[in-house]
């Protein structure tokens, strides 16, 4: 590999004071001063801070996935997705998963850990999300849905979701990162290795 | 696969009227009013109003990807990405593609095409993001960087940046977007298909 990937060379912008520029029920919106060591620039960029959130692959003792189908207000559509939500102050990213994946469809499972963790857009927003594997799971419980969720469940096969990834019709971003990092895991448990 | 998959039940929330929370740069942020059409509930929506955006698998002839690293504002912290950025009215995904990669990089190629979009995040973006592909890429040109751009340029294998995607050390979530989309084009050229 390139030393490169090592040593970045371009300049660390120092992170100066912040000013908000709308508070929302689901983030903030904050505009944060950057001075470049170098050049002496200061400018100010737009933030938007939120809290880390979670994704949960939750596999099947028959190799299915399970899938919740959700309305989406900033699509104006529905959209297929793997279990997910916002994590609790205070909460780790895995209890969350577990927590959501309860919530959202009934399921609860073994063997709960984290496969990665992401930053959903570096650029504009500071915060997380992390891809949680849960396996063995089965249904135990009623749903339990937030205020204006309505949540659909459905249980393809693994390869069927990695078709439905591949041909447009799962689109959100942070559950095909889910489907990427669960990938070798995947790979392991066909043959027979996991 | 259960037919869950084609005909999902919860229901189509009933777009209204929309005002401005913020505006900024970048994006802006709109609460959308929806109105559920069985329970008659009307609920205002937070929804980051954003342009599309473009994200470009560069692929050399000898089989190695065009990766940038820069100094991301939102998570206060250097990114190895793929090259992108957003696209400007009126222009198409490809073109733009071709240019951001010129642009951040200096290389230019052939058969650029689409590989697929996503939606960041359909909770609470509109926009879309789309992955390009362009094949024999060399570099033709020097890097064109907008203002407050620095922009390092490496070029890993295809294998080595999958084991980056797998080893936690590249996080922007809609370059693993491309990673994943990508990956089936690779396994035929891999095995001389493509």
């Amino acid at each position: 590999m390139s030393s490169d990937f090592a040593n970045p060379q371009p300049s660390r912008w120092e992170k100066g004071a912040s000013r908000s520029l709308a508070s929302t029920r689901i983030f903030d919106v904050r505009g944060v001063e950057f001075r470049h060591p170098v050049r002496g620039t200061r400018r100010e960029f737009v933030v938007i801070d939120a809290p880390d959130w979670v994704n949960v692959i939750a596999l099947t003792p028959d190799h299915r996935l399970v899938m919740v189908n959700q309305f989406r207000y900033g699509t104006d559509a529905f959209s297929w997705e793997i279990p997910g939500g916002v994590i609790d102050a205070g909460e780790d990213p895995v209890s969350a998963g577990v927590r959501e994946l309860l919530e959202e469809t009934g399921y609860g499972g073994q063997r709960a850990r984290l496969l990665g963790s992401v930053n959903p857009n570096p650029a504009i927003m500071n915060n997380r999300c992390h891809l949680v594997l849960v396996e063995e799971v089965v249904r135990t419980a009623e749903q339990e849905w937030d205020t204006d969720e309505e949540i659909l469940v459905a249980s393809p096969s693994v390869d069927e979701v990695y078709g439905l990834a591949h041909s447009g019709r799962i689109t959100h971003s942070l559950v095909l990162n889910g489907l990427l990092l669960f990938a070798p895991v995947w790979d392991r448990i066909k043959s027979g290795r996991a």
